[in-house]
């Protein structure tokens, strides 16, 4: 199985209902730095995965959404708690949705399956993994 | 498939039995820095994979009763090399065993497989993964 | 010249006033990983620049102060844009105040000069540094 | 499932040809950081997946035979657009054949797959995994 | 003393002449990851050194004009040996000029110094720094 | 002002003796990274600050002498807590009396300062930096 992973980063607010969370119930933020990891099980004809280029394009289309916001007040998360593992499985399906409506090209069709990872700090980070389709 | 990591460190001294181990059968010793992942299937009610405060919290003590100790002197280690492979599987099975003892609450439950890893230098690394019966 | 660094972070929501800072202008917020460099010419008896576990100690502390919070909020940042460059000085600023409060024993009192790094994602970071009085 | 990990790097020249690599279409080149992972069920008696000396040096020398090169002069990879996927391919196959060859020692028999990452800057990656034979 | 840093990376090919350089006499290339800090007394007044995100565009123009380049080739560097800390010199004189050049806004003018680094790999670096004018 | 760093590590045992030490005297040991900084005003007619693989030899043999050591029995410590201040001043002499000795060579005769700094974990350094006689 191959790998082609890309890294960018995206800034936000917001605030967390249930005691679970202490502290973080108040609002606060976080730098989050997200690595997707695109796998398939053989190189296409030019020798790669898929188009690094387009797929860091992609990302920061999809960040670019989510930048500088208090996800607080965004209609799509309304009633949810905006934690490290819901927006790694929310940012992997913006990712595919683009994937799959053909914006990044055929070649991302060999796609199988992606890892999207959020590190929050430099001891804690959150990851969705799944196959495509 | 969701993950949650969280990371701490210790700080022991060691030596090995066996001519494969050639100048680290002397005394010395390592700062590990360890990265505890946690994985399940489904966020629960609250979004999340756990706790990161009490997963947290669990493994400050589990790396408490290591830390700062020559592991030649410890009972539990008699006999065994406690080389990086092995503590990580050896941290595993502590942090389980917390695990099903209900140390860190009901959500704990829905938590089906970890990975450790053991970080000695900055070229090299260890980690065991499994499920969780 | 001697150095010790201790490192720690903070989670808080933010938001800038001025053309300058783009979309930064909305609410948003950082992760920051901060580092803290005590210096002095020479070690104390005990062979150390200083006692990293207080040091460590009083980090944790001041980084309580302002950590889940929403600093437009704060009256001490009421006026003042809470950059990162400015918030690596008020991070400084509340350091040396404990430092001479005693608050750290008397062996800080050795310390000559400090340097604080606010990391705010994995390509960017601001700091501030100064001799102590 | 244990694994252990071991880093080193290399520095070579290389282009690609194929509109998809626009400006990499140039002569360029790459500093890899590349990351060898081995993988097996069971610790041997000396409690170690693999004598990690070996590992380290068995990546020198494969490592040795690409660095400070100008890969599109290279016979073995004639016709071929050396990316950083096909690359850790590459470094892949030339160490399951030492492997192979006996030349790592009888240890070597239990390892059952092998994770190679070649990082090409601060937010690229490539990967290839597979088990062995 | 305050600080902000800037990174972003670009990919070279080039040789060295000079017995002192041993097998990278040969044709090979590298990945520089390049931090930028720049330093000044006093925050403007709005509470920054610089802004970032003109910094961040200033020096992605920089590295486009090296990036994806045969070095040897280049006309600027006829007879000189590009290396890592030769390359820390060149990037900091080309970012020079453009503050120089008013291209980053009056608010660069009170920059007092630069620090230019260029990673090369995990275990080495080299910088240049300087005061301006 | 020109620098140029290379990094290797190395493990030991030890223990401290004061109260300020806390657990850490019992007997436990250390991974220290260590990043040696070499710096110069000018470029030597290669181009080049100091001869990096010479450098990196330099350091390969210096720490030889301390790895896979228990530094309480080390006769040259006697006496001596060896915390990660301590060593880092230790590790600079050692290197300097190389330099001085002429061990790398007449080019090492431009060094004017060095910076070593040594790394116990993700969270924790120290440093010790001077000019050269």
């Amino acid at each position: 199985m191959y790998s082609v992973n890309t890294r960018d980063h995206f800034m936000i607010a917001h605030s967390f209902r249930g005691d679970v969370f202490g502290p973080a119930q108040r609002m606060h933020g976080a730098t989050y730095v997200v690595d997707v990891e695109y796998r398939r099980a053989a190189l296409d004809e030019d020798g790669i995965v898929f188009d690094i280029g387009r797929a860091g394009e992609v990302l920061r289309r999809v960040l670019a959404d989510l930048n500088f916001r208090n996800l607080d007040e965004a209609p799509e998360f309304a009633g949810r708690n905006t934690t490290t593992e819901f927006l790694a499985r929310d940012i992997f399906d913006r990712i595919a949705a683009r994937l799959g409506a053909g914006e990044l090209g055929p070649g991302a069709s060999g796609i199988e399956s992606m890892r999207v990872v959020l590190h929050e700090s430099h001891v804690a980070w959150a990851a969705y993994e799944s196959p495509l389709r």
